[in-house]
């Protein structure tokens, strides 16, 4: 299924897969706001009940953060890309599957660090880890078949943008594996703060690499 | 991440932004349609099951009001908006973000005044009142960085349009603070009343303070 | 909040108040999805289990149908305006917002057709006729709007279009109302026959009265 | 309901249908992650109940990977069409109602892997096979009409394009039927085997049987 079509397909619009891509991402930002919901509880129990929540707003809020950095770099990258063939649109499929995990996975370790033991935190963090590298390693395969496929995009973009954005992705993947190898074997704040600066360096570099020097000199 | 991106992305069309907002606030519009559930009970109980349910129903209406003023004032400033940079972005992000708190804040508070006692009603308000804080501190947030890039503005927006917005904004910042003080140390009903006039206000002005007089001379 | 707006904003494009509306429609088109589960119970039991929740796909087909023919007339309504003011956004709001209510009253019809008892079915055929009336009510709305502003409207649109269809909309709402009071008071199975024809008629007019009797010629 | 309008409506744009139809398969893509939530249990036991959620990670791949596929078809179809009258309205309404229950049926049958006998694997087995057949049920219909109203298609599509697909369609209609009857009376396994099988084959395919030689060559 990850190949490309080429010839008849070749020279699609984006439109569409952007449209889907958008209709996607507005559910996935908004998944966590589902499980914002009045507390049950006896009467005069209202406040203590709210702030028994806090770690579904934090996971709301970081959730919701990442999943809008996802959408700036995806709208960044797009603005790149001329057509689609089939085997980038399996590509962007595998980006909006990764990112649908997120919440999942921001959700467990949330709960992880209210309701949890050492070992359920662990077990959330390595399971952040991976879901986090296994967005990265979508977004490698996205760069990686844009590398390949020059012919896909639009042609005042430079022959190093791509491969560049690849390293990029890559490094994520090996920060994520560290984090989650560090979070189980040796300290679990040591992940969280990996967790919590990754979506960070993410958005500030969201238009390549390329543009980190004018982005960091206009903070 | 609050930062303009400028140069390379400074003049993106406005057209994803907006399909992705609307998106998302067309599931904000209708999140508290899926509290509207057939109610359970004994055969017969159907009516008294149905009735019971009335905050549920008057929470739909508010919050779908309130949603649907947000998305008119949403339109009426993309209108004017000529290109967007990743500032703008995450701008936006904050007003789509405490947007989809106002759900959760409307059935909190309807909620509290089926089940609640006056304690839970006072914690109810506060919370409202938090989040309409917020709201009106996001699309000051958005005002703002419009006032200070005035090159992101269609030509023919004057001047003075966004920083007029952002009084606007303010004022409703502080009418939420005050009806939250209101309500929860003095008398719940003040700051209801206060609830329900702000989004009519906000309605009511939806293109901008300077269309109110017209506005008015044709209700 | 339900009044023209004119002057400034009198001109809009119609883009995204029809994209918002596909993605609201889009919702409640699926929302009875949300109801189908894998149903619990014992190993072995999977088939009685899966046959217990006939009145839930009952319930999903006719709201899927239902709203299938909502999104059909919107659109074509929506071919023949040109503009959009604020009161028009409103009355498209009703639309919205009474059209979410569908799956609700059908999911409530569904639920007492199988658990209820003789009264909980007139309640049910009750609400669903009183969710059918605000429908057409909305739409009658809508209707009388570009009846009274004919300059929102395409100017190929002959002047006795929107008239005409405003006295559809009112007979749907005195048949609901039929509907309902010999539900309640006589048979619900007189109710369920109107409740199953009107959509079918509103399916077959969707371009209008005029359009009927080539339609039929075409059946 | 079924017929077509013609006329008055014959020559309207796909746009909004697309749009439309992209909201729609986004809502339908996502609807396993709902299912993906921290496991409850006890302190300590949250490796346990993730790794005992396997059928619904499993789930939620193949269902994401199938609705991927239904919409790479849709967007190859639609780019053949040049406008769309009622019945092509309701041939695609109807190809996204039979998507709208690949979740449900995937869900089913991986809990009856997972907690039931061999009676519930024959019933998921059957109703899998049996929301297999109608969706291709939906395509055949929708490529029938295509093929009769050669007017809606675009010029450079050939005439024996829709006609070819609409086999295609009974062949995956018929294969269907066939994996259900073997899973429920011979073995489960190889009704499986076919179920994967199948979404494999249309999406390689997903440019019309004609595309299938060149992509081949290209895998």
């Amino acid at each position: 299924m990850g190949m490309s079509a080429g010839g008849e397909d070749g020279h699609a619009d984006t439109g569409r897969a952007e449209a889907f891509s958008d209709a996607v991402l507005a559910i996935i930002i908004t998944l966590l706001v589902l499980d914002l919901r009045p507390p049950g509880g006896e009467p005069g129990g209202l406040l203590r009940g709210l702030l028994r929540q806090w770690p579904t707003y934090f996971a709301y809020v970081t959730s919701y953060v990442y999943v809008g950095v996802v959408w700036l770099n995806h709208k960044a990258m797009f603005r790149r890309i001329r057509s689609i063939d089939r085997g980038l649109h399996w590509a962007n499929f595998g980006i909006l599957f990764t990112t649908a995990l997120l919440p999942f996975a921001t959700a467990v370790l949330a709960r992880a660090v209210e309701h949890g033991n050492r070992a359920d935190e662990r077990t959330a963090v390595g399971l952040y880890a991976l879901v986090g590298a296994l967005l990265c390693a979508s977004w490698w395969a996205f760069f990686h078949y844009l590398s390949r496929h020059p012919h896909l995009t639009e042609e005042d973009v430079e022959e190093t943008f791509f491969p560049t954005e690849r390293t990029r992705a890559s490094v994520g993947g090996v920060l994520y594996a560290v984090a989650g190898v560090l979070g189980c074997f040796v300290a679990v704040p040591i992940a969280m703060v990996i967790f919590l600066a990754l979506p960070v360096f993410y958005g500030v570099t969201s238009n390549g690499l390329y543009a980190l020097p004018s982005a960091v000199s206009r903070m």
